[in-house]
């Protein structure tokens, strides 16, 4: 059972992240924090209250930062929408906030669990994560592991060299590769894998019910956004990646790399720069990155697809049938 | 028949480009001008005459920069050696340098021919041609097109970030980039494609004669090289790429962009950041990139193998039945 | 009567603020926090609990960040020794720390006063107040004003460009700046103006007593550590002129001026550089600042030394007789 | 006799420099070459063959690089007008421009004397400076010295950091100091000393006949144009200083420090950051600065004020009776 404390921006596959997350019995979701990304944190948190509220997810909520610890604010309305989660109608929230800031959530539960048992999963940009390291330090030998969706090793999506998270606060996610945890980042590479393609959304249709409609609703939407912006074949599903892992690890394979990310560029801020070298090959990062560090970071590399499918449509059952 | 002036370090790769441009028909070798690369300016301009002197090319040689406009220098004796050419055993050079700087040969050359005429095919770092710029900025409307060996879509292979003829003078690289004129791109991602698979070896093999070993001879050092090094199934013959295409352009397939040339980054000087989105896209450089620009760059992607490797046997066969 | 909270790295001349604070009647030291800087969060922590408890303040004291927002830590051991107050002997503390953190404290306490009464001192890196404003964005419109230590209009004091409060976490005071509330930016221009020359050593020794020996114990530590590595005449009482200005505003001048913290140098990290000119003309910070922004920070520009050195003279005699 | 290359942006008090340089029976004027700064390469081109032309000055003058090496153009037309040197009348030249470039003329003119007998004084932009080097190492060791007016200890006068000459061509500016050669900065803190105060344009009025006029024409309109832009009480006479050392070097006194170019700040690119600390403290720099160097820059501090205006007024005498 692994327990984990999503910290989400919902938007489109977040959500279907939290259900994934809430869905799975092999998960113990402690909460849901909120954070600026897709779209406000307004909007997001509101989203996160409203899918709990319509698919009987009883977990705390709280509310997070509102916006990057340096840079300017950048936010995906051109995906995600106005509301950040457009196209699917959803009730309005029936429960409150969690009365603590997401930040103080995420180091209160990091410490009254057992060290070692607590799972950071951001999905949204990694500014609650990195605020909760600045202010209690001590969280980073308490958690199990982080497991980010964020990064490429190639391209990005939001920039030529930058995926959305990491852009939208990359001194956070600097932060967040360097603190010396146990890192796991699914990035782009790996998530341009999780598509939704016709045979997951048959599935998906097969189930019924008004959750299975959420989700094909999402990807009717994300498909639609997709079609001006992006250039893969069927929405990604990224933010579930990382659920996925956790419930099944063979889900992706990993190898260890170096992950830095850039700061200063003119052209690159907010890019994943990975070195699979080994630390003594560290030379080929470029002449002033002259540091030996261990390799900490695990890369998310190729998706068993079936199986990503498989644990999508398992959860979407579960929750169906748990509200029948 | 294209005129030409090419621009190099020999350098293992670049010996087979100077092959390709003296043996085919179709192309007009104006001159060798060397650049300080692959190793100092001294080995590699000693290289390109010794080639030049073993195999019958009568063309002349300038020597140019000895190390980038304004970082410091990268050398790559990693790959190709002490010597810059390691491996085959050449003569020593027969015939004397042309008594001009190289950027004085370009800014000549370029001006002794007809308008839209002359091809500069820079297969080092671009020291040279960004200093003919600077010093004779009228070259850039005369010159009929440039088609560089350098750069990379996704990953380097000097950093990870970013390819050595590129990360060796990157502000020389934003020069050519931007000068105006009409560029092809030939990276690593096509390169990477041109490889000399155990099919061409053969080919080769079956040529016979003296020239044919010295490219054998190179393949087979830099494949030993390489197993330390790079992660490749067989040597790549970049920079003959870009001699290919003038031959024949249907080589390679290419689409535009706009490339910017990363300069400040911490991990990722040098490396070229490529948009292929429409210029009212732009905003997809990030938030300081503003401006306005048409798309200039050609970036090669797709290679036809067949074809490249039919050029380079081509060119050996004629190359040795010249001199038989 | 003027509301503060005094943030701080004690830190020699911030144990004179701290005197200050306490003992000027027209100042109500709401709480002390404590911040890494010239020394660790534990011994600038101890530094400050000692302080309070030698010299009978009695003010909440919290215990903030630990290290700076982004960058590597920086701390000043050659200026305030291994103990950040090495010279003076002080006391056990002899009372409890408040049990919040330092970022909770300055919201907490912001919001716990009417709107536009509390006043922020940071003298330290401007870590906990940057945390606070990510974490409470809400307090920029609540607070009164902003009143650090930090910054220079011309040159440094840990590198050639910055001061040390400033570069110890240049993300942290480009985010104080900018923010958008009223700051007031008292730099070493101002500070190197607030000597202990021989004069105010002597009112401050016909004072007498265990106050005025503290003071005159740092003051000599001070000016020892001072001729290796500074240059200037006498020990500069940098952290008290903020506290003296909201004493009495009209012990230094101020002007208008757009300061922006230099993040991405390579030699002027932690540079704050101030452009005097009018809004618009803004093109005067160089090509890529574009943006309009109006003038928001006041700079120290000229002390009258007497009102500052009676300002500190009157303090001591305040809190001596208090004790007596 | 010290034989001298005045390489140089005519701007007024560039005009002021070739005729203290032609005056002075001291210096050994070889030649005249030009940049692009104050005004375009052919404003600024005109501008020397004219001041040539109307006073006598029989040497060559060469037109050099038409902008900077790397960033984008920057002039400095609000100073020195439409022309770059509006105000006086001249005369159309009436003799030919040498016909090499400039940086040829640098080269072979450095190479045809003595080693260790010729300075180079660059006063506009030091790109053709830059690129002499770039395409002849060699001249580094054969140069005798080179006096730069540029850069600044303190504040800027094109940015709050930068001065002119420097932030127009940075790049270069880095490439000169760090050459390895004898450089002597003279820089705003010292030409702002060196000011034609009402004293000294009385002597300059007393001296009579049109050469004189024409230098009273230019502090007159550089007067006016610095009512607008600069805070300075007179004209300053920047580029003169460089001359003047070299008649005199007790025209000002100066130090060694370590001087290096900031290229990649975002408010800070083309300021100059001097290091007075020994190699030893180089740890001033800042974390990434490692590297031990030498001292190598002379920084001029403090201006001989009567000193300087004897040398004007003597130069303008000289040259008033040799026409007469």
């Amino acid at each position: 059972m692994e327990k984990i404390i999503l910290d989400c921006d919902p938007g489109h596959d977040d959500a279907i992240a939290i259900l994934l997350a809430a869905g799975n019995p092999s998960v113990d979701l402690l909460g849901i924090t909120t954070v600026a990304g897709n779209q406000t944190i307004e909007n997001v948190t509101r989203n996160a209250l409203s899918v709990c509220t319509a698919y009987g997810i009883q977990v705390p909520v709280a509310r997070g930062a509102a916006g990057p610890l340096v840079g300017p604010q950048a936010l995906a309305a051109e995906i995600h929408g106005e509301s950040g989660l457009d196209g699917p109608v959803l009730p309005s929230a029936s429960f409150e906030l969690d009365d603590r800031h997401a930040v103080d959530f995420i180091i209160d539960t990091v410490m009254a669990h057992e060290p070692h048992t607590v799972t950071l999963v951001p999905v949204g940009p990694f500014t609650n994560i990195a605020l909760a390291i600045r202010k209690a330090p001590y969280i980073v030998d308490r958690v199990k592991s982080v497991v980010v969706m964020g990064g490429s090793l190639t391209r990005g999506n939001i920039t030529p060299a930058a995926e959305f998270n990491v852009y939208a606060d990359p001194e956070a996610a600097e932060i967040v590769f360097r603190a010396g945890w146990d890192v796991t980042m699914v990035g782009l590479d790996l998530t341009h894998q999780a598509l939704a393609r016709p045979e997951l959304q048959d599935r998906v249709r097969a189930v019924g019910g008004p959750i299975s409609e959420f989700v094909l609703d999402i990807w009717a939407w994300v498909g639609t956004a997709m079609d001006d912006v992006l250039q893969i074949e069927a929405p990604a599903v990224h933010d579930a990646c990382c659920v996925a892992a956790l419930i099944d690890p063979s889900v992706f394979t990993v190898a260890k790399a170096d992950v830095r990310v850039e700061i200063t560029g003119r052209w690159t801020r907010g890019m994943t720069v990975a070195n699979f070298e080994s630390a003594s090959g560290m030379k080929h990062f470029g002449g002033t990155a002259t540091e030996q560090v261990d390799y900490r970071t695990n890369v998310a590399l190729e998706l068993d697809w079936p199986k990503f499918a498989g644990l999508i449509v398992d959860a979407l059952e579960r929750l169906t049938s748990a509200r029948s």
